[in-house]
């Protein structure tokens, strides 16, 4: 089964290496893909939207090894959330919330294990990455693990009218869905309007649309430039829909 | 056969692991191994000079995914070109036009598939992702697809004299190719001439030099510095020879 | 047998994907990990004194390609070194000198063998990865080398009283080991006393503080914030023990 790696560990530092090698050694089958080790540091709220929204693009089984946890060290729990098809390993911290909160059917287990040798600072290392690649590889049944009646932290399901991650481009991805919004709504952001479009070409380079994203939320964006500059859109500016 | 990513996707993005899944998943046995997928955002035609000068550094029988597309979701085609003992996936807007101008033996291809869930924004995980895949994983063969008289946009087998690509260490490569070029000639870039070097230790640390880089084009550096910001040096600077 | 990337490359340029291409061509059976490709670069003296410090986050009988060399080109040698269980391939200019220093028990080799087709700049691709892929693939067996009685440049076993590396979250690694130092002990770094703590946690959002990091060394930290930002941190910059 594949893992999935959806952290803030940084893809140029030696965290994610660090790492594989744990998933290599304990899951030498699976492949391990990284959905992406650049999330915002420390903003668990927002990874766990975006989390929700991408965990379709990859297959039934996979298993998302999930890490945001500026709680590191302390006693927070380790959760493990078996969703539809799909199952997450991380911080109980509300990472997994979304997920669990729009799953049509989550079990949710706690695992009290923890290795010998566990740092204060890297339990994606340490922790979260053996269960991970145990869970993948078939040596560790979820039916082992204890029941977990509730998350400690929940976002819940309703949309997140934020920007919870701008990319490399520029566009900024808000955290509400676009599934039911037609192209003729406006949308609002930093006292701007802003209309929408199916494809960036249809409106002239270097104009602000929205648009429904690949992984089903609204996003704002310029045809050929950088929304985020254009507007000084950051992580966490209020967004929403004004018509 | 391995499938080599280069794209503009942005390697801390979301966007290469949602491509790779799709890679996974439809040939589960071919390496993939990430070229780069950080080519400078929508600057077709610097990528179509650089795909050409590194394609070699790839074994024969690879299949190389190229996007580069700032007209995704427009109507512009597809492409799936074989150049010599390579293949090459990606829109017609040029980006292969280089590779296919230079090739000894090209086939071009057009392929009117579409998935039945064709995002807008992004065709490099719906669309030629899955192309590649096959072709890889030789569930699609090229006899299958329909001849393609010529590419809608073509950049030609010329040199280019600008800057196409800027390392992180600061190196400026241009799409000069440096087979033929003894050291001893000089080369202008920003109103500054500069001498030739076999390789940086030869010149004084912080001294900038032309050298032929190891995948054949000029490049321009300095010796443990960088070039780009020692000279101003940018993607689209316009360099020649001048003695 | 794993192979592990720990360079100065640049995830985001061209050449790790060349260099993987080369592995994967020789030595197909090879997992390959990127410890990191964007070291300081230029900073052999800072890597080698990391690389010890990561080392036994990788299974035994791992092959670390290793490559800082700002002198590629010139004649420095190239060296192999077998450390304990793990081999290591790269130029001989101190950069595997502290994990041979500390050794138990190393052997070091030097290899006179060069390609065809070398180039001028990179040696990581033409020289350092057909020799580790090699190793990893057992096709050259360390006794078929030449012993090498030392290193041309040797960094010694001792500490280094620097900051090394700084992360993407603004942590600011030293080179002094961490193992038998109390959390009472204070901390110097820019003129500033720094008390140490077990876990981020442990100090209130925003203050400094040091911790024994998960490689084994003393670090600068902010609980949720950049140490690096907060208190102008770079590699390079003097640290020491105040009480």
């Amino acid at each position: 089964m594949d893992i999935v790696l959806f952290t803030d560990f940084g893809s140029s530092d030696t965290y994610v290496g660090q790492v594989k090698s744990v998933l290599h050694r304990l899951a030498p089958q699976a492949a391990v893909i990284d959905l992406t080790n650049d999330l915002p540091p420390f903003n668990v709220r927002a990874a766990a939207h975006l989390l929700d929204a991408l965990k379709n693009a990859f297959s039934e089984g996979s298993v998302f090894l999930c890490v945001v946890d500026p709680g590191v060290g302390t006693d927070r729990g380790t959760v493990v959330l078996k969703a539809d098809s799909r199952c997450y390993v991380g911080p109980d911290n509300g990472l997994l919330s979304v997920v669990a909160a729009r799953a049509t059917a989550a079990r949710l287990s706690s695992i009290a294990w923890r290795p010998a040798g566990l740092s204060g600072s890297f339990h994606g290392r340490d922790l979260f990455a053996p269960i991970a690649a145990r869970i993948a590889a078939g040596t560790l049944a979820l039916h082992q693990l204890r029941p977990l009646p509730a998350l400690a932290t929940s976002f819940g399901a309703d949309d997140l009218e934020e920007i919870i991650y701008v990319d490399h481009y520029g566009n900024a991805c808000t955290g509400i869905r676009s599934a039911h919004a037609g192209a003729d709504r406006l949308f609002m952001a930093k006292g701007r309007r802003i209309a929408g479009a199916r494809v960036f070409g249809e409106v002239p380079q270097g104009t602000p649309l929205w648009y429904g994203n690949s992984h089903g939320l609204v996003e704002i964006a310029v045809n050929c430039g950088s929304a985020a500059h254009a507007l000084g859109l950051r992580v966490g500016d209020p967004v929403n829909w004004v018509g």
